[in-house]
């Protein structure tokens, strides 16, 4: 709980937006996975802030370092501690921010639940937290693909306010989602979206979005039967992204609008692996 | 994980529907409560099959036993043992299920993974699975009354299929939900509903919908700052359940037609509490 | 925590002495291992107290039922509960024991922590909880069988009071434990022990002693390096059951009278398994 | 599990001796305690290699550094992370044990567990591993100071090899233990240990002993009814040090001596509290 997610592979997140650092402490990584910090670099960097004129501008140049669990090049077993050590606290920069609450931000909740908070910035809350999520995921990854090497995810924006991007998920590719600064694959739509944003942010405005992801190759069996099914597991850990209110897995809500007749997922019998029955 | 819910108060569901019978343990339930197998029955009761003609037709008789945990009517402490016993292991009623893997149901998945599945029934992937989930639900709100008395929650059907009840969240009751047998507040939508789902089981097929809660009196700060957010770990509950395809929580996914000024959280301030800042 | 001990195989116990009933919930146990009532009933009949006169006279005809988690012979993989109904629960014949607290008992402990207890008996402190834990460890001696079949453990009492049986670790067999009714390999000294008992039970009075262990093929690298190393699992397991009041492993205490030389634990070299080094 | 204690107040170590650093995160914290670095630097510096003429020569001139949860001098009830940078990386100076494993260490069990370890030194196997218990302890003892104001903890060493100290467990304090280098409270036996342990020093060999700890002021009901007994988690935690082999509690080993007469732990009534009865 708390500040953990995982169970076998568990990462444990720390530090503030203002503070001494962020980072990331991960037990239960497999030995012998080739990891350094450039793998781990390449994630940050996509993850920055800073990047282009439609995210926020605060500048962050944060360089990871690997303090723990890896030798000469490869993962020893041991927890991999990753730290990205904050440059930029100026405190008197948000100093107004201590007697002040802002809203739709968890100051209010954190000064209720804690008596205290570091108000320097958005602390704990500040989406600096995610470095350490970034780190980990880089970290998943070179286990993902060294047990299971024919699992693929792609996730991409999917729509900006109204305008939602036309995308096949049986086809759509990452060097799709990496052609443009907003990540939609759909290149007609991404001029438009980064256009809206553009414009929203000019008038001192903000706006959201719809995030889908496709994942391939995925084994059959995954998860646990009960409390932790795949799709529990991937709903509490959407929701726990900072700023998000939903989530959709299948057909989501618009399932409810099919009769079980029409919205049936019927077993196609494939050639290969002995004949046994798959599933789509 | 598996089997579990829970950190401080958790639960451990067991059984299938086919075998010795279904229930649960309770750890970490505070001691003193005063707790009766008549406090469960009453949910167990709600929850059963084949009290209405829009349910399943499989009749369920089932009658709960705390076998642990409760001494002269409170509870001491110590784990509560609820059993719920099967009574109609008639397994050639689904012989023909052995070799058969229905579709939409967890049949394949559980033989994929275990190499073995119960195929009496549902087995462990059956709704009957969620009797433990009640049994320990009514304890909860026990614990939630004691702790949190202002904690309210009521939840009912919004829709089935195109048919979407007008509720104000604000005033909806709880005895409103129980007024008719689809337990959805708008009286006129609920009749509609209940004739909707008649002919569509008289076509032999089915149909969903979505459930709305409102919660009252949520005390400020309530859930972890990081992974187990109060939305992350509602997101998780809510899509453990059988047959779940997403989750919404405020405005949810049409909340992304909204630019930051329309969506703002605003603070109010009200009077009482010391004058204290305090959500909406 | 609380009731419950392990992490991928977890058990969790439930049940008081007096009361419904007592059992285990086994999570985590893998697929299509073979199991019946009659393995679980075996280990139960061996800790059943009144088999002998040396032990407490109180008898137990306990039958176990396992409710779930098998089928057709083997495990499913889902959840298996086991459970011991408690036949004989006459409260009078502790009636006294509401406004008492036995000297060396929990009684006072549970009052003081949790302000109730269940004092027809020993409550959740009583050794009938100890039926969860057997039940549970003759499902794990089927998971060790499977996993590690080289894997042996024989336990047996070493001493009692100042009669302390000469036993070599290196040879003693699971069979000679079982000769007689105090579990002693050392039959001399097993009779010396029995009329000691008898003697001292004869006075109303009682008397402790010490139990050993071998575990013999035990792979290496087992346990976790920091804090669940193996002899930290096994020193905590070991003082979770009554009235254990100390732990050693290896050369024990005894090992502060050697110097480092005479201490060490050298590598012996042997031959097969493809001439690797390996402990002794 | 792995490198994590702790379920509330959790804490997970990382780092090995020759690699970026060691430390600590904690989880659990509650906020609004006083927290500086000099706190915790106090307590490393108790810990530090090298301050005498008795302990391992190696130097260890380290500094922590607090990197999150803390601000303005008082925790926020986010995580800690504790840092203190290895500062002598000199990997040639072990360069021999890439292909040697030393008897009695670590070294073989890592390698045949991970097929890989930090051979430079211990690695994680390193009492250097220790800087973030002792660092977590630092701040479990602001927690503790808090929360349990009447609760002491004296420890000290009982006894070297046949040296075994006298020390009345009712009186010693912890001053008595900081008066030597050896810290034994028994002022007399201390200087013999000290000239013992430079004796076999001086031959190149090494010797142990045995640490005894007073807790006084511990509250009734302390710990979980069965699994985590107090004295199971004792137990867990201190076979966690390295190179342990032994734990007792109360009478220990020595209990199984005595009959149940001359061994109960009668109460004994206290005025005060309301007259309640009270442990001894």
């Amino acid at each position: 709980m708390s500040s953990q997610f995982g169970h076998v592979f568990r990462i444990s997140t720390w530090g503030e937006s203002h503070g001494g650092g962020v980072g990331v402490v991960i037990d239960g990584c497999p030995p012998l996975l080739e990891l350094s910090e450039a793998d781990i670099q390449k994630d940050l960097d996509r993850r920055r802030p800073g990047q282009s004129e439609i995210v926020t501008p605060r500048a962050e140049d944060d360089q990871c370092r690997i303090l723990s669990g890896v030798f000469e090049g490869r993962t020893t077993g041991t927890p991999i501690c990753v730290v990205v050590m904050n440059k930029d606290a100026r405190p008197e920069a948000y100093r107004e921010m201590e007697g002040a609450y802002r809203p739709s931000h968890a100051d209010y909740t954190y000064q209720a639940k804690y008596g205290i908070r570091n108000w320097q910035g958005g602390g704990r809350a500040s989406a600096r937290e995610t470095i350490g999520r970034v780190a980990a995921a880089a970290v998943a990854k070179k286990v993902l693909g060294r047990f299971f090497p024919g699992l693929e995810v792609v996730a991409y924006v999917k729509s900006i306010h109204g305008l939602v991007a036309e995308v096949d998920p049986a086809t759509v590719r990452f060097e799709d989602v990496e052609a443009n600064i907003v990540r939609c694959p759909d290149a007609g739509k991404a001029v438009e979206m980064i256009e809206f944003i553009k414009a929203v942010r000019s008038e001192g405005d903000s706006v959201g979005g719809v995030v889908e992801a496709v994942l391939r190759g995925v084994p059959a069996g995954l998860g646990e039967p009960v409390f932790d099914k795949l799709e529990a597991e991937l709903a509490g850990a959407m929701l726990s992204w900072p700023a998000t209110k939903g989530f959709e897995i299948g057909s989501g809500f618009v399932g409810t609008f099919y009769r079980g007749v029409e919205h049936n997922d019927a077993f196609v019998m494939r050639e290969g692996a002995g004949g046994t029955k798959s599933n789509r």
